[in-house]
């Protein structure tokens, strides 16, 4: 009985349009080209690598995207298993007509050779958010990003903030900042002060949230003046910080963000839990790790302090799971958000998404994005959450409670859509 | 045939009556008189708080109980996904004849005016001590509990000790243990003196367990007969302690009230891992988490050194249950102890029941307490474990191994009351 | 229909032979003698220990085998849900033609004395082994084992070093080393010529591979020369060593180890997580436990330093499953192995191995090994191990994605053996 139901729920999801509320995607080239833009996502790359590819063959430059592609082919036979090639091979059939089981060495010419011509066509990206049934895609943007060229009400911008929290101490982010802002800043008050025309700029384009990923040792508490000048006078005379001094920057800046999302009523979205460059000889993007040991009990000054912003937080472990859903039971300021990562694999999503489905009200829930880099991967991502997200509403809501599927599905358009809608904002 | 088997075994554990090994029962006021009192308790106010209501609309004092009842109504719709939730709404459907599928401000008046008319019948507490199938309530008393006023077979007194382990600081708390005492306290030796005198009142009226719950970063070790002297005069004259001086005053209790267990031959329950006020602005009893980055091996010297008394353990948080788990099957003195709290929903109880039916000896598992503060919860929170029981000796024992019915139901009965009578004592 | 190609799946998975990567087997007297033999695994004197049964009871010194699997008996009926006994049972049923379903007081002596008959039996060792099916198993040898008297091809010898890295404060070991060496170590180098000569050694003998496990505060670094010179220096002139000086000379040992590896071409396993001797106390190997706080950034310096060196890691907690599938994923030099010690039951192996095949390359993981100290431990353990696999095969494979059995049915052979002929070598 469950199955059925679980298809029953599972079409009528499927007929939803979608907004996806977390990208990497470049909205002046927003769709891929060649199959090397799929295919040299870090994903795939990392993992041929891990399998045994040099990371000179993936990465030597001057490579056709062709001879890319070319080289990884005969590894995908060592991760097939893998949920990140079931999306590889859905785009494929989906996107490019594909009809067999695998991608092998005697069949990806043809497949590389027609999904090529599929891509240059006039209208490609058009079509791909039509198939994929995406009504607005959010960006991650650098704080400079002048958010020009194209349209934000589709694509939309959110402020990325990991530069300003952690890497103010590198000349080169501070000259982007100077640059951008026009301003010079040198104390704590001036540094605020161009932080507040980075919101302004945005506020004008259209954004929705401010983001940030966050290391597992990170803690945000709030930095009085004495000391917030201090350090970034220091850092912005180019002095070196000390690791105490480092902490006290970030946490200046950081808290600086949040006061900002106030007066700008804007949602701060953290992602917690993730350790930068753990493999420095990984390929690129497949390099970053972490530490389960992260509790959200770091954040526990924060939420006091900022009740009027939403925090819609990611976590990397699935062991944070739980402390998400019982800090999201209890915080009206904090939502879960999505499944990040290495916990975006259907035996994690499960889990985490019967936890919260039992757990948080349904109104405080981000279902799920996509991550993606690349427009045609929204697709393959989504079709998974949806699966398992309508298995665990049939098997925990029709079948053990005796929701009729109309309750069930309901509640699973509402953590697919409707609560994006409500706490990033609608569309026009 | 797994679900025709759940359904055999599940109708034999439903004929079982039950003994509820926890509580916060007033067992002078142990019925609802009202669905106030019903709605009232946390996870429905912190539920609808963290949904978006106001504490003070919640909070305000003077407001009648149907007033408060209305004010909660309209949040439902918000939480009605949760386990919670779903409780709310067996206890309305079983003990107040609801039958609508949701409560909504259409139809809660009729809901609010019958229940009262039930509750407020004479009987009421005996009617759902019937209904719900209970043999005997365990309480959690006050150090300073006279233990007067009922009967101690039926309503079970159990020994509360977080405000002597931790707040003996606090005037009023010594104060409290003075007058009950009618001793005065200065030195690690007459604080040891009234501490006994409480195990002796306690032990007069029927105690079967002394009980506490305890903050992620507390390890119990002996204290020397020095430090003890030194902190216990200089928190009972009144003088500020360190925090190093306060860990020793908290070991020092706390390694003499497991002296006291020894003597008095009884089970320490152990409730670990709860951050007391976490978030200050929540509703009343709805501001505790906790930091999942807490070990049992913080108890190893606590283990080892009393090997006499039963430790029954209760974890707060899902990724301790391995922990706990290992321990019980590896220490005679550690048993599995309910699903407490954050973990007492549906996903966590399954996989924590499968590990633990899995890998304990079947004599060291209490199954489940309610936790409840109001009589008519034990009935919706059995039957919620006791499902998931079922399911869980259905696959993992009769279909995967083989087991009969019959002896997939005898070890459901084993952890859901036996265990209970040997580990605590039986009734009368 | 997924049950229908679960059944499908294992019997193919069925006709598979074994090689065993990790036992604790002595090849000197590799079958059980008796049935103490058997129950006298730490598993069952541990979990009878832990019900109630006595410890001087269990090891009282003189007794007869007979004897102390009669003391043992009676407390089965505390441990018959547990998987352990699941294999004790299958062990009676298939190698002792035992029919009941209860080991008990009443039917034990029978079966003690028909085992007897069939284990006295000439050809016993090899009747187990072909029931079994085993190709092969891989030994846990002392540094100093000789390596003497038996067939290195089919009991194929591996080094463990937890005294080296761990141990060589305590004269013995040192003695130990400087006996089968002939050398006189005093001095890093020394000590590494030392350590190069055990190599040599093992290497002549077949060893497939360097083995450790380690306690969850580990965490390995190079050391300086001048550092390892003067704790080696102070260690084998008998010195006291601190705390800080013992992680050295630890560390120091540690990278000997792994540089050893590379020159011999060896993997390296890594057993992550125990605490020895938590509850002293207890049973013969039954006194180790765990600190869940534990991460494998523990290890980034090491995974870095030695991208030659294949790390087989196996993890104690379910909690570190998800760190390991992240970086097997990200680092080529890192796999997964098995399901260890107090993850090795069902609940925990079913998730975890859902989490490697649905994220880590197929080829670099070792689905399991039986940590057997006597051979007829591989029969049920395996068969556990395969009836987990091949559901999260039909269900996450099959099911879900429409892979046809025969597809499944090679990933699971590749898991099951493949990969461990691939990892260490394989025969002859």
């Amino acid at each position: 009985m469950s199955q059925q139901v679980t298809q029953e729920i599972l079409s009528e999801l499927e007929s939803l349009r979608l907004i996806d509320p977390h990208t990497h995607i470049n909205p002046l080239s927003a769709a891929s080209e060649t199959l090397a833009d799929i295919m040299g996502y870090h994903y795939y790359t990392e993992l041929a690598h891990s399998a045994g590819l040099a990371k000179e063959k993936i990465e030597e430059p001057g490579i056709s995207p062709k001879e890319k592609v070319g080289r990884l082919i005969p590894w995908l036979a060592t991760i097939e298993n893998t949920a990140q090639y079931s999306w590889l091979l859905e785009m494929c059939k989906v996107f490019f007509d594909f009809e067999d089981d695998r991608i092998t060495e005697a069949n990806w010419e043809g497949l590389y050779d027609k999904s090529l011509t599929k891509m240059q066509a006039d209208g490609w990206e058009k079509q791909v958010l039509e198939t994929s049934g995406l009504d607005q895609v959010y960006l991650t943007n650098d704080f400079d990003d002048p958010l020009t060229g194209f349209d934000t009400n589709f694509y939309v911008p959110c402020l990325r903030t990991d530069d300003l929290v952690f890497h103010l101490t590198k000349p080169e982010v501070r000259a982007r900042l100077n640059k951008c802002t026009g301003a010079d800043a040198a104390d704590a008050k001036s540094l605020r002060g161009a932080i507040g025309q980075l919101f302004t700029h945005f506020k004008a384009n259209n954004v929705r949230a401010c983001a940030i990923s966050l290391p597992p040792d990170f803690s945000p508490e709030k930095v009085s003046d004495a000391v917030a000048d201090d350090v970034v006078s220091k850092a912005f005379s180019g002095k070196e910080l000390s690791e105490c001094e480092h902490k006290s920057l970030s946490c200046f800046v950081f808290w600086t963000l949040a006061e900002f999302c106030v007066e700008h009523q804007l949602p701060f979205d953290l992602m917690i839990g993730v350790n930068r460059r753990v493999f420095e000889a990984g390929v690129f993007q497949g390099q970053d790790l972490y530490d389960k040991r992260v509790s959200l009990i770091q954040y526990k000054a924060l939420f006091n302090a900022f009740p009027q912003v939403t925090f819609p937080v990611s976590v990397l472990s699935e062991t944070s799971n739980q402390e998400l859903v019982s800090y999201s039971w209890i915080f009206p300021n904090v939502v879960t958000n999505g499944h990040w990562w290495y916990s975006n694999i259907p035996v994690f999503i499960e889990k985490d998404t019967r936890a919260r489905l039992q757990a948080v009200p349904q109104t405080k829930q981000i279902g799920y994005y996509s991550d993606m880099y690349k427009l045609e991967f929204a697709l393959p991502k989504f079709a998974m959450y949806r699966r398992i997200l309508a298995r665990a509403l049939a098997q925990d809501f029709v079948v053990d409670r005796g929701w009729s599927v109309e309750k069930a599905v309901e509640l699973g358009k509402l953590v697919l859509r409707g609560n994006v809608e409500k706490i990033f904002g609608g569309i026009g």
